[in-house]
C-alpha cells in the first residue's frame, strides 16, 4: 500500500490567493458589468525590456540551426549565466565566486526546494506576516514553525529575539506583504543571531531592484559574516518583468557549512540528481536582464511602478491613513480604516470600489486589520483605483 | 543549529555521468589531439522543428509588448498547454481529462519532486539497470531502495515477482539505458501488481516516440485500469529535441486514490505551493510540438536517430556481439566481448579507439558486463563510431 505524505492535509484549505480568485469570481458572475480594478497578487503588467526580447529570438535562432543548437545545459546554471550574475553583484559591490550562483525557475521554486537540504522536522522561524510559501512549503515537510510576529512599532521589520531558537529563518527585504525594509542595523543583528545559532538565514531579495533610498542593502551579503549563515534567493519577476518567462538565481556560498557539511556542495548535488538545469533560451533572456543594457531599460520599468506606488501612498496619505511600504517597494501595506478586519475591508473594496486588494490576515494573524495594496497594475488604473480607495477610506475614517 | 539532511552523504561520490566526464576529460588532457566520438550521454543533436521555432519566435513577440504581454501562468499548466497534451494523447488512443495533466520542466524534475507527495521512508522499486536518478532521489529522501534485477533472458523487461512490495515501482518503457520494451502483456502483470498491492507505477515515458513496433504500448494508460495504480512522465526532450530547452508533462489521474488520498490534489497542491509554473513561451513551443504539424516534423529527426541506431545494431550483429534495444528505442545496450567489465569496456574503448559509451554498472549491479551507446549523435559520427566500435569488439572475439 502506498504511503502519503499526510502533511498535505495540515495545510490550510485553500492557498490565500485561490481564496481571492474565488471571490472575485463570484462577485464578477453577479455583476458581470463591474469595472474591476485589481491590485491584488504582484503580476507585472509591463513587457520584457527590448534587451531581454533580442536575446530571445537571438537564443531561438541558436535552436533553429545545428551549429549553434544547444543541448543539456550544466544543472547548476550555463557558465555564461553564471557570469552575468556575478558581474551584477560585483556592480553592486559584492563578490561571489561563480560556483556559489545557481539558476532556478524562480524564487518561489527554489525557497520551496532549499527545505530539501535540511533535516526534515526542522525548525523554520517566520517573521510575520510572511509570504504564505515559507509556511505552506514547511508543512509539506513536516518541519516545525516558530512565528515571530511584528508590528507597526518597528515599521514591520523587527529585530531578532534572543530566546527564539531554529533551523533557519526567512528574511525578506524589501518585504512582502509589508513593503518593509530591513537596515545594515538589522540584519546585522540577524546575521549575529544566526551565526550564534549556527541557524541558517534564507534572504528573500525578490523585491531587491525597487530600493531607492542608497543606505537599505540590495543585498545580504553586504553585511560582514553573512556568507557564513545566509542563502540568497532572487528572482527576476518583478525586476525584469520574468512573472510569465521564469529565471531566477541562488546564491549559496561556500564558506555556509553546517553539521560539517558544505551547503553549496549539497545543493550542487541536489541540482544534479534532481533537475536538467534551465533552459539555453530562458538563461539567455535572463543574463540579457543583467546586463548594464538590460538593467537600465528593467529600471525604466521599475520606476513605473515606483511612481505607481506613489500615486497610492499620496492618496493614503490624503485619507489620513496609516501605511509601511511603497517607498522602496512595489507593495503598500495600508491599516483598514474604521478599525475593520482585513477581510471586511476587502469585501468593501470590492463590493463599493471594485477595487481588489490582499488582506493582512492571509500572511499571518499580525496582519489582521492591514491590507496589501500592489503597484503592478498600469499607471492608468492605478490612479483610478487610488481615488476610488481614497473614496472609501473618507467614507470610513 | 541547522539541521542537515545527512541522505546526501549515503549517494554514491559522484553521478554516473560526472565520472564519465573526468575521464574524458584526463584522455582529452593527455590526448589533445584525439578525434574523439560520443555515444555516451543521450543529449540530442538535431535542431529544434521549423514549428517550434516558429512557435517560440511568435511567443516572444508576444511577450514584446503589452496587449499579449503574459505574467504567471497557471502553476499546472496552462491552458492551451494542457489542451495540446489531451489532443496528443487523443491522437493515440488515450483519453484523459484536463486537469489530469501537469505541465514540467522535464521528466528527470517530476520523477524527483513525486517523491515529496508519498510518505518519507516509504519503499521504491526499482528495477534494474535503472537511470540512477530513480536510485539517487530515493536515497536523498531517505527511502527504502527494493532492486528487482534483470538480465538477457527476459529481455531487460521483467514481469514482477509477486513476493516483493513496495509502495512505488518504476518502469521505463522503451527502457534506458536497455532500450527494451514492456508488452502489453508485461504492462497489465505490473499493473495488476499494483492494484493488488496497492502500489503506485511510476512509468516513465519519456522515449515513447522512438516506438516503431505497433503491439508496444506507448503509454501504460493503454492498459485497463492503470489509471488507478500509476502516474505517467513524459518528456519533449528526446521526441522534439528538447534537452537544452526544458519542457515536459505529467499525468496523474483523478482515479489514483491511496490511503483516502487522492494524488491529484496532492500534486495540485504541490504545484501551487512550489512552484510558478513553467514559462509560457516554453509551453507555447511544447503544444506546437505536440501539434500534428509539429509531431511530423519530431518524427522526421526521430527517424535520423532510428537510422543510427540501426547503424550500431548492424555493427554489433556484424561482429556477433549480443545485445538489446536500438529497434524501439534510441538505445543499444550490448554485452562487453571479451568477458570485459563494463569499466574496462569503457577504457579500451575511450583509448584504443577513441569512443565514448556508458559502462552498464553504472546503472546497477546486474549492469555488469553491458554496455550502453546512444543514437543520438550526427549520422557521420555514428557510422564512424560504429566502424571503431566494430573494429574492437573483432580484436576481442
Amino acid at each position: 500500500m502506498a504511503s502519503m505524505n499526510h502533511h498535505y492535509t495540515e495545510l490550510q484549505d485553500s492557498y490565500l490567493f485561490r481564496t481571492i480568485d474565488a471571490k472575485v469570481a463570484d462577485f464578477r458572475a453577479a455583476h458581470p458589468d463591474a469595472d474591476l480594478l485589481k491590485l491584488g497578487i504582484g503580476d507585472v503588467t509591463l513587457p520584457l525590456p527590448p534587451a531581454v526580447i533580442q536575446a530571445l529570438h537571438q537564443a531561438v535562432d541558436d535552436q533553429a540551426v545545428k551549429e549553434t543548437f544547444e543541448g543539456y545545459q550544466a544543472e547548476v546554471g550555463a557558465p555564461f549565466f553564471r557570469q552575468a550574475v556575478q558581474d551584477y553583484y560585483a556592480r553592486n559591490g559584492v563578490e561571489l565566486e561563480q560556483a556559489e550562483i545557481f539558476v532556478s525557475s524562480g524564487a518561489k521554486d527554489d525557497l520551496a526546494d532549499l527545505l530539501d537540504i535540511f533535516s526534515r522536522g526542522m525548525t523554520a522561524l517566520v517573521l510575520e506576516p510572511a509570504y504564505p510559501a515559507y509556511v505552506d512549503a514547511n508543512v509539506i515537510s513536516g518541519n516545525k514553525l516558530v512565528h515571530l510576529p511584528s508590528s507597526a512599532d518597528e515599521d514591520f521589520a523587527p529585530y531578532p529575539d534572543p530566546t527564539i531558537d531554529a533551523d533557519i529563518v526567512y528574511l525578506c527585504s524589501p518585504n512582502n506583504p509589508t513593503g518593509a525594509t530591513y537596515t545594515i542595523e538589522k540584519l546585522q543583528a540577524w546575521v549575529e543571531w544566526a551565526r550564534q545559532k549556527q541557524a541558517v538565514i534564507v534572504f528573500d531579495a525578490a523585491y531587491e531592484s525597487f530600493i531607492k533610498d542608497p543606505s537599505i542593502p540590495h543585498s545580504i551579503y553586504a553585511i560582514e559574516g553573512a556568507k557564513e549563515c545566509a542563502i540568497e534567493v532572487c528572482s527576476l519577476s518583478k525586476t525584469a518583468g520574468f512573472t510569465g518567462t521564469r529565471a531566477g538565481y541562488t546564491v549559496v556560498p561556500k564558506a555556509l557549512v553546517r553539521e560539517g557539511l558544505e551547503l553549496n556542495a549539497l545543493w550542487v548535488r541536489n541540482r544534479t540528481t534532481k533537475t536538467n538545469g534551465i533552459s539555453y533560451v530562458l538563461q539567455k533572456a535572463a543574463a540579457a536582464a543583467l546586463s548594464p543594457e538590460g538593467q537600465a531599460q528593467c529600471a525604466a520599468n521599475v520606476a513605473v511602478y515606483q511612481e505607481n506606488a506613489r500615486v497610492l501612498m499620496e492618496a493614503l496619505d490624503g485619507a489620513g491613513v496609516w501605511y509601511s511600504g511603497g517607498k522602496n517597494a512595489p507593495y503598500v501595506w495600508m491599516r483598514c480604516p474604521g478599525g475593520l478586519t482585513s477581510w471586511e475591508f476587502f469585501d468593501k473594496l470590492l463590493e463599493e470600489e471594485q477595487v481588489v486588494g490582499t488582506p493582512g490576515s492571509g500572511f499571518g494573524q499580525c496582519g489582521e486589520g492591514y491590507f496589501r495594496l500592489t503597484a503592478f497594475n498600469t499607471p492608468e488604473n492605478t490612479r483610478e483605483a487610488a481615488k476610488r480607495l481614497a473614496q472609501l477610506c473618507s467614507r470610513l475614517a
